[in-house]
Parts: C-alpha cells; structure tokens; sequence
C-alpha cells in the first residue's frame, strides 16, 4: 500500500462519509471499495451516481499520485463517466489507473464493478489530474 | 416549484446526508445549493470534487425530469465536468438546465457558482439524461 | 481579427480541406464557418460529426490563443461533445469562447448553429486546452 | 469482415477525403488505420487532432453497428476523447470496440495508437452511440 495515498485518503472526510475503503494502492493503481448504504441512494434506493462518480474520482486522483513525485498534491482537472448499469449489488469496487503519466498532467481510466459479481461492469471514467507541488 | 421534481429529491437520501437544498425546479431548470461541511471534505479541508458533481448532477437530471412527460423517470447516462476553481467558500450553487429535450434523451448543461460571489464560477458540466417509464 | 490565430489558421492545412472559414478571432471568442460539402459527408449524406467537431475543436483552440501571451502554442488536452441535432442545412458556424483562462489550462466552450437557422443549436462542446510556449 | 459495415464505410466520403481505411469490422471491434497528410495537417505539421478524432468516431459507431440488429443505423450521440501524445508517426490507426451494447444506446471505447509502434498510445475516448432504425 503506497502510504502517502493511504495517509492522503485518511484526511478525506468525503470518503469516511460515504463509508470507502482504500483497499489496494501503488505504481498507478488504486481500488476504492463502497457498500451500499441507505444513506448514499437515489430516488429509487438505488446508489446514487454522484456516490459512485466520488469513488471513481479519487480511484484516479490516487493512482496519479502514487506515480508523483514527492511533495506533489494531485487535483481533478476534468472527468467523464458512462454510466453502464444501475448499481443494484450491495457493494462497489472503483479501480482507477494511469494510462498517461505527464509532469503536469495525468491522464486516467476508472471503472466500477460490482464486488459480488466482478463481471459487471457498472461505470467507466476517463479523468485529467493536475500535479502541483504542495505547499 | 414542480411538485414532482420535490417529491423525487426528497427521496434522494444521498441529497440528505450531503445536506443539499433544492432552491428551484421547473420549466427545464433546477437548482440546488449545498453548504461547505466538515464531512464533505478533500484531503486539504476544501469540498470534494465528487460532493459538487453530485448536486451537478442532480441538477440536471431533475432539469430534464421537469420537461419529461408524466409517468417519467430519468437516469444519469454519462456526464462530463470540468472543474474550473478551488471551491473555498461557504456554500455553493449547482443550476441545471436543459438544451435539447428529447424523447429519450435530453441533453442538460450544469454549473456551479459561490453563493456569496456569483460571478465565481467553479465548474462546468455537460450530461446526458435518459427518459424512462416509471415503473 | 486577431492576426496570430488568423496565421496560425492558414498553416492549418486541415481547415483548408474542410472548406473552413475563420470568420472572427480576439479576446477569448473565435468564430468558424464551415459549408456542407459532398466530400464531408457520413453514410446518409449528412455532414460527418467528425468534421464538425475539427472546426470546434479548432474554434476552441483559437479562442484559447487569443488570450495567451505572446509566444505561446495552444495544444487540445481533451473535448466532449454533445451531438444536438443531425447537420441537414447548407453550412454551420462554430462559435468558441474562453470560460476560464490559467496559466497553462484554458478551458473553452464550443457551440456550432446551422447558418441559416441560428436558433438551431447542433452541437456544444467542452475542451481543455494547454499552453505551451512555441519554439 | 462485416459486410453492413463496409458498405456503409464506402459510402462516407469524407472518410475518404481523409484518406482513412477500414482495415477490421466485426463483433464489435472495429479498425480504421489513417495514413498521416499534408492536407490533414495543424499549424506545426502534425495530424489535425481532428481527422484523429473523425476516425476515432467512425470506429466507434462502427463498432456498435456491427452488434446491432439488423436494419439500424448508428448515430454519434458524444464523445469524449483524451489526447495523449502528439500525431508524429506516417500513420496511426484507430481502433473502436463496444462495451456495452444495449437496445437503443451503445457505449465504446475508442483508442488510437501508431501504426509503425503499437506501444505508443495517441488518444482514448468514450463515445455514446444511439440506434435508430433505418428508413
């Protein structure tokens, strides 16, 4: 487990919120893990996509910060997401990767799963990260 | 404001535990206003990306579900925001609206401004919506 | 009219294949037009969405150049479009604006109308656009 | 290869303004390789990011054709397409494949790489397709 996204994820309120696990993180790659909770739904009970678009989000904020050098803080730019399914499980999986690693910018894909039932495919984002030194 | 648009986000849970207020809805606009919390946070204290684009989102797919004939519900098919300035005040306000209405799809553009300087614009969204029957 | 994207767009052999026009450029605002032709055409005769989205492209990408300091090249980051309505008229305009200039990121907006209908809205974008400084 | 594809390939013209082969279609994977020239050319010389784009689309909604019943047409609903490195190399071909083929919508990625080395990756996008019947 890459510790400065381990100790980057502990200070995120937002996560501890919506009850995310980081469950794996290093060399580009992150899994992000969210159950279903009543208190995270849309109108029909299902998981909201907003709770599910802020997993995927920092799936790939944290894999472009464990390719950063140090002292770098990693922001989103811009992100896309095709919704694919509706989340029906009782828990996600978000992983994010890096497909381009640049000095200023990095580029990343996340995709969702159904923890159950890894072969669902819920959600895939196309994200852009801004590196900057942190202060 | 259009009954129905309330009646759904008020069943929205998520809203609830983000603490999001809907201030208007009807005639293909929707807007909704969410306060800074301590529980909504990103590593440095400011507001998550994911909790704005969850009222982004909102935003619009109630912007399309004001248009939408009776017996209609709308689902998020794809969205993409770009984030455009730190958000460090107090509150913010996500307006949807719709620019093309469609049977099946409607196309809604989202944006999210500080409540206290409108003229701080903090992200830009386009999303696309899918018209379903209620079931 | 901006002279720096006025010469930038004439070494873009591209736009002279499309047929493109720049029909205005300066302070953060670029129009091009661009007429239907025989040769752009998709499988029904229509005007290729591809084409359409090059001369967005390219209006967000001038319009971004028209705020950067001197010396500098515009390269497109990332863009998204929403395809509103098929291209059945004789010509499009597309219209490109700044929504927020940095330093090294300009995110644009891009709009293109039917000519002779302006109120028929085809197609809106959202770019991100990189400044580099030129060699 | 896909017959229905290749023959609604041939009648695109401006694939074939942009010199742009169909080199693999079928069960929703599609290849179109676009040979680098002088016409299709940005201000520095190098491929317009929008004949990139044109058959990063074409690919895409081709993809989807190829899983859809018989007697659709495919439309591009959007895209969102992430540049990754600059168009330098004689050719670049872009390939689209469905992930996830539904009733009236298909969602596809589309990635684009250089001909002469596969391992260096130009752009990726995401791109919504909608099937309509054909008259």
């Amino acid at each position: 487990m890459d510790q400065r996204v381990q100790a980057s994820f502990d200070r995120q309120t937002f996560m501890r919120t919506l009850g995310a696990t980081l469950e794996q993180a290093g060399d580009g790659t992150v899994a992000i893990s969210l159950p279903r909770a009543e208190t995270l739904a849309q109108q029909h009970g299902y998981l909201h996509a907003g709770a599910l678009i802020s997993v995927m989000d920092s799936a790939c904020g944290y894999a472009a910060l464990s390719l950063a050098p140090e002292g770098s803080e990693v922001l989103t730019s811009e992100l896309k997401v095709n919704l694919l399914a509706p989340v029906t499980g009782a828990a996600v999986i978000a992983r994010g990767r890096v497909i381009r690693a640049g000095r200023t910018l990095s580029v990343c894909q996340g995709d969702a799963y159904d923890v159950a039932d890894p072969s669902k495919h819920l959600a895939t984002m196309l994200a852009t990260m801004v590196l900057v030194t942190a202060r």
